[in-house]
């Protein structure tokens, strides 16, 4: 579907920068919110619509994992944990092609866009073929683009350096092999990536060191050279052996070492940064950075729990990325990052900001305000921005009567079902009745490609 | 719809008391399961399913409760807990009456149904009018069989008896004159309960002292004279402030204060047990009572985190309930509860019994034989029982390829959407395509009614 020149909406209500508003028109031109304006009657012609809220970022994705979702729940031979769940994820994608990658990342896109992500970053380290050769340009980049121009969601590429198998430069193992580069190597298949999205719109080219044990101080600052004013995503302190490790070696813990090694600025997006003292969590939070937490997958990982009373009452920015993709879904992520906070401190509301104010509309606004600054372009219904929105389905009965913060509170907290009842992304309807329009398709060939990887 | 005297289905897969078979034929007569058989080429007339679960029983849910999901997540004056949550839910029953009643728990019912919950256990307290007064008969009880009736979920009535706000009989508040009884009056309102279920297929009445606040000594020997060989349920260590309440009053902790008190069986269920010693946790799994616990609203309210590994590990029963309602999801229950262990211990795949064993298996068959058990009907698909059963969505992306506990694992760990297409209760088809067959004539009740007591 090509998104006409200009489309109009009139919402009974929206969510603008400023807070709710009633009445609101908004027009869209070439794929960005062109006007907003509050208080106004609907013409004709107008798609009315009875409320509007800005899709989300969804700031950390791995998409070829969703493939593999469900197939690590199984006990292992000793004690279970993320690094036993790592060996399986070695194993899946041992023969996973471009071809396989583009439907997989796109089945995961439609997914995200059906529960209200409306941009992705990818997380992207499966770079060379299963023999740990190069392709010919950025292959899988190019796999991922077309995955995301082909669901329409909006693509922040992270291409990820990793070089080493743990801290000190230690040589990579062979499960790492399709992910290794030079510096000089990363370098050139960063440029490569970048003209491989340099056609979708309103995409933006990252950089990502892996990790502390995937990446050495030189190779840090060669990195942070490269990325320029661009975001810069590195994964810390999701373990409690990354942490020991990173004190043997470095003497100091992840977060406290990259801050004083790294410029670590609102550029930065720190992924999981779980196991962090009191310190640490002042400092990260002063920093600027943002704090990307993956509720459902530090859960299936038993990664721990990151402290947020602490970094919210440091005003500490962070989103919500879905990682391994083991479930897909933009309210479950928020309802878990607030309920496992309330469960480790026996308490409620504990993202609310105030007394009086919704838990559901701080998670969301957290997560819409964190997410744009990690992934370079910030959301939200205001003119310039990219048009990407949703509406909540107002017929679906934990919707009753919602209106305001209410329609957060009721989507994150009381909603099973589909909730989301339609998406734009860049004025482009994509998702309708809960249906991404392409979903059918997109799921044959999803479910044809796993069957090849099975055989 | 009325059940055909005699229904046949051929499973590709189904999942029996013993272990997964194929090629499994199934005959329901009269609601319940005739004849099983492995094995099987499928007859002419038979309904062709690629696979066959058995329903779960929901061992612990206040209906009422799903009319006020989504309206307690705001914070407080001051810090948010528990006790503010129940002055929410206080204010919000003070207009309920019975067709309210009948509205809310049949819009309740078809949730549970839809996804894949097909008994479920009515911990009900709500017995008087907004005044205090006695309805005439069991009219709440009544209330709630014909939201049985009417969605077809299997009911185990448990009518509560509650007399004191805490502790050493401590008078009620005004907050709580619509539950309180006399041992007298309960037992005659348990015996219009049971009179108001009677014409339910498979019906089963309880008993169910609400916690150790609410019930003295005596009071409690009274209700466990009254139960007979009926489940008996009650709340209890749901919160630090009752165990701090009953070390004061009773010098000693809730649970184990009650295994000393009683004569706790396997008729019982002790709905939380969320706060327990060790030595408590090993003996309540002695005892052989069920554990029911509810993972979406214990994380809801703060509760804190059941001691499962040492649970498990002295064999101790469990099941799950939906409790408030906030959210209606079998999977979700499941999915959270292994995923708080996860993150408490900081393992995986804490309930798979042994190497190779897969966790979803485990969790179902966990919440399958305690929910049974607690609910005083075993579930199952075996000749005798209920013919109370579910087929997935083969087609849903997340349960490709999936076979044997691999539809467990990507039902309860991967799937978003609608992972549960059909539902038999009964041997009455309810849900078809992920939908309830009343499903719109009962949303639009519930809507009418949630709109009228907020008027």
């Amino acid at each position: 579907m090509t998104p006409a020149a200009t489309q109009a909406f009139h919402c009974a209500e929206a969510l603008l920068p400023g807070g709710w508003a009633r009445n609101v028109r908004i027009e869209v031109m070439d794929g960005r919110f062109a006007n907003v304006a509050a208080d106004m009657p609907a013409q004709p012609g107008d798609e009315v619509l009875p409320m509007a809220l800005p899709g989300l970022p969804n700031l950390h994705s791995h998409a070829f994992q969703r493939g593999m979702a469900g197939l690590a729940e199984r006990r292992g031979p000793g004690a279970d944990s993320f690094w036993t769940w790592r060996e399986v994820m070695y194993r899946f994608l041992d023969r996973l092609g471009p071809e396989d990658l583009f439907a997989i990342a796109a089945m995961a896109y439609v997914e995200m866009l059906e529960g209200g992500f409306t941009r992705v970053g990818e997380f992207h380290y499966l770079h060379h073929d299963p023999a740990g050769q190069a392709y010919a340009g950025a292959a899988m980049a190019e796999a991922l683009a077309g995955a995301a121009a082909e669901s329409g969601i909006a693509l922040t590429l992270l291409p990820v350096f990793y070089a080493h198998a743990g801290f000190g430069g230690t040589a990579p193992g062979p499960g790492q092999r399709r992910f290794i580069c030079t510096i000089d190597g990363y370098a050139r298949l960063r440029e490569a990536s970048g003209a491989a999205i340099a056609h979708l719109p309103d995409a933006v080219l990252g950089c990502a060191p892996h990790s502390l044990r995937a990446v050495t101080a030189g190779e840090l600052s060669a990195l942070i050279g490269l990325a320029g004013d661009g975001p810069v995503h590195i994964h810390v302190a999701e373990q409690q052996a990354e942490v020991e490790a990173c004190l043997a070696h470095h003497g100091a813990r992840p977060v406290e070492w990259l801050l004083g090694a790294a410029p670590v600025d609102r550029r930065w997006c720190l992924v999981h940064a779980t196991h962090m003292t009191e310190a640490e969590t002042r400092a990260l939070a002063a920093s600027g950075a943002v704090a990307g937490l993956c509720p459902i997958t530090e859960a299936n990982l038993g990664d721990g729990l990151f402290p947020a009373p602490a970094y919210l009452a440091a005003g500490g920015a962070w989103g919500v990325g879905s990682d391994s993709n083991v479930l897909v879904s933009a309210a479950e992520e928020l309802r878990w990052l607030e309920y496992g906070q309330r469960l480790a401190h026996q308490g409620r509301n504990l993202f609310a900001p105030a007394p009086g104010a919704s838990t559901g509309a701080a998670l969301f606004a957290g997560a819409l305000a964190g997410g744009g600054q990690a992934l370079g372009m910030a959301g939200g219904i205001a003119p310039g921005r990219p048009a990407d929105f949703l509406c909540l389905n107002a017929a679906h009965p934990a919707l009753t009567g919602a209106g305001g913060d209410g329609w957060m509170d009721g989507w994150i907290f009381a909603a099973g079902g589909q909730p989301v009842d339609r998406v734009w992304r860049a004025g482009r309807a994509v998702v309708s009745q809960g249906r991404h329009h392409a979903r059918d398709g997109i799921v044959a060939r999803y479910r044809a490609t796993l069957a090849g990887l099975a055989a």
